[in-house]
């Protein structure tokens, strides 16, 4: 898809007097492309656009109303004139203020959503972008601590604003700017992080469904506490109890201490990053389970190879699988899902009759069928008969929206060896 | 795909003393037409087999030997020389004997996951045809009533040994054959019901999730309760509580009770069948929830339209939407996903924000993407934003092959209207 060159024109019949409103710029959308818009979908590609009519050259993260070719207003948006998404809709109001009001109250249904899903819990996703209203805007909540990751030009401009917001409905102790995804120099921001206000710690307790962990968050951390897996720890706990459990890419050690906790015998957990091993070993104590879990530094991959030999001394009866995300970019998939087939196919042959594989592919880009398919070659390779348990998604303090696939990325599955 | 007209022939070299395995049909595929079976499926289709040799001709359900055109043996499976399943795997070993034992041990292993996926519970599906290694036996157990359905000529056959191994492993006060499905014909069986043994009443009591519940299994009666929403149900309870809750095709009462008992503020349950209705009444006392239920009998989708006009007295805040199978065949795919669409973007419309909708779609022809694309073009023609909470499947004591997808039938979503 190429970026189609937006053109500025004069907005006919502007007057003097002319509201508010009516100043703003006005995306026009090419014949039919609202189609996608209307079934709920909250992107304009930039090939999509016919022209833009503003009083003067529109700039990246500018408030712009929508307007499909037939004249019809189709609602609010931040535009950008050089990124590939050139329209990401805020509300399908054209009159709607957007002010500290409407920030405030997009925040305030993302954490009474929270509220309800992740009952009696200090910290989860507080607010996951497009699906909560708020595109380009992620906040993770760590108790009194809040980890923004600003994604869009148009929330970088509003951050006073946000942040005020936040501050009246959670009063947090300090908010911290974790700008240093690559995404943001898609919409021309710069890679920075930073507390943005308050006193942010280094490290932070945080507590997930009564185990204890660390995220280590502050000035010069990168390990923080990935929540997106919070639903599936306590879905596996009952799978886990007097189970030999290999972790592989365990990072701070969520699955491994769930395991432990759960009843598991033993667990071995294997990550390369010395930082985050650090971390998980100050989880493992934090909960009391350093005579069960057991760590390797090292390459999971690479280790997952012997234990498929079966020669190793460990052999587990279930092993977790959660790489991170090996599709950087779509045209990565073909190769990413072999490399998910043989993982995946390398712990099926490393497990005995009734154990349990729990597997996941977190990568927007692997939808749930290329992951089904992935695990069905990846059986096909093993050649084990296997049971298909469940099959399930990112936890639900990352809502996902029926009509945006792309809020979508992390899929799991649990396989038992028959 | 036409049936291929098996070839009998004589098996070479066949001598007075050859052993009984020796005695098999053997069933020779054509060239690569083991990949599927050595990646785990379970059928093989008669258009895929070169020749059959046996020393008479062999009759539905015969046992036979499965071999590869390299004369690699894959293993013995249930044989059928008018079916389009012309031979459904049994065991990968080529020497097990299929005997008592065999079908004692298939039949404990079933009973044994059961007890782990449904731990305190005495009624669900205790056997899921392929799903537990007996392809074509199908065994609901409603306490110390079991009611066996038969799909397989290879099952008929060998009956007796099944109902002596389910004497053996749990007593049954009656064993019921519900011997009605239409798919019986196409192995050339007979339709029947009757009472295989022991003593089957018209009504047996059970308990699902500490619910009660009857199910009327006896001679004459044709309903039954349908375990395949045992964890839906009770996935939603949390959903429930203080909604007004409208339960379209309500069959027995199975969610509408659900949702009584987890503190829905009313439930208004419509379904078209008036024995069902009656059961679903008695269940309603059962339960002590008279106050909280209420019935109309009629056509759901009917009923539908009017709520969707937004007209009705009484207004849902929650809709569960589980028709029966509407896909009879592949053929009626396209048709089955325009009414499926239909009916959702109806109850979408029904619903204020802040609603919810369970929808399922229970057909082996539908699949997960189907059912999501559905609901993606229900939103779209609803025109509502909406939240896609969870995507899930059957219950668990409806095992998935994940080499069979042919095993997995029932799609459930539960959305949220924004």
């Amino acid at each position: 898809m190429q970026p189609a060159a937006a053109r500025v024109g004069e907005t006919p019949s502007m007057s003097d007097t002319a509201h508010k409103a009516n100043m703003l710029a006005r995306v026009i959308l090419n014949p039919t492309q609202e189609k996608r818009l209307l079934a709920g979908h909250n992107w304009v590609f930039s090939n999509e656009i016919r022209e833009v009519f503003a009083e003067s050259e529109p700039q990246a993260g500018d408030l712009a109303l929508v307007v499909a070719a037939s004249g019809h207003e189709l609602g609010l948006a931040f535009y950008h004139p050089h990124s590939l998404i050139a329209a990401r809709m805020l509300t399908r109001s054209p009159k709607e203020p957007i002010d500290a009001d409407f920030f405030g109250k997009r925040l305030a249904d993302a954490i009474a959503y929270r509220e309800k899903v992740c009952p009696g819990e200090n910290a989860y996703r507080l607010c996951f972008g497009e699906s909560d209203g708020l595109p380009g805007l992620i906040i993770d909540r760590y108790g009194s601590i809040l980890v923004l990751q600003v994604l869009s030009a148009g929330i970088e401009r509003r951050l006073d604003l946000i942040a005020q917001a936040l501050c009246a409905l959670l009063k947090p102790q300090g908010i911290y700017l974790k700008n240093d995804h690559r995404t943001r120099s898609l919409e021309g921001l710069p890679l920075e992080c930073r507390t943005l206000s308050g006193v942010v710690p280094e490290k932070v307790p945080i507590v997930e469904g009564g185990l204890r962990f660390t995220a280590a968050i502050g000035e010069g951390q990168k390990t923080g506490h990935y929540f997106d897996q919070r639903d599936n720890r306590a879905y596996l706990r009952p799978f886990f109890a007097n189970r030999i459990v290999l972790d592989l890419y365990c990072y701070t050690g969520g699955f491994a201490i769930t395991a432990a906790k759960a009843g598991a015998k033993s667990v071995l957990a294997i990550d390369s990053s010395g930082p985050a091993l650090t971390l998980a070993k100050e989880n493992v104590k934090l909960n009391g389970v350093e005579r069960t879990v057991s760590f390797d530094e090292g390459d999971a991959e690479k280790a997952l190879d012997a234990f498929a030999l079966l020669q190793q001394p460990f052999k587990p009866d279930f092993i977790v699988l959660d790489p991170p995300s090996l599709v950087p970019a779509k045209k990565h998939l073909p190769k990413a899902l072999r490399l998910y087939a043989k993982l995946n196919s390398q712990a099926l042959r490393a497990l005995p009759r009734g154990g349990y594989l729990a597997t996941a592919a977190c990568s927007h880009h692997v939808s749930r069928e290329d992951f089904v398919l992935m695990l069905r070659n990846a059986q096909a390779k093993a050649q084990r008969a296997v049971r298909f348990v469940s099959l399930r998604g990112q936890s639900s303090d990352h809502p996902i929206l029926l009509a945006m696939p792309e809020t979508e990325y992390l899929h799991f599955a649990l396989l038992e060896v028959l």
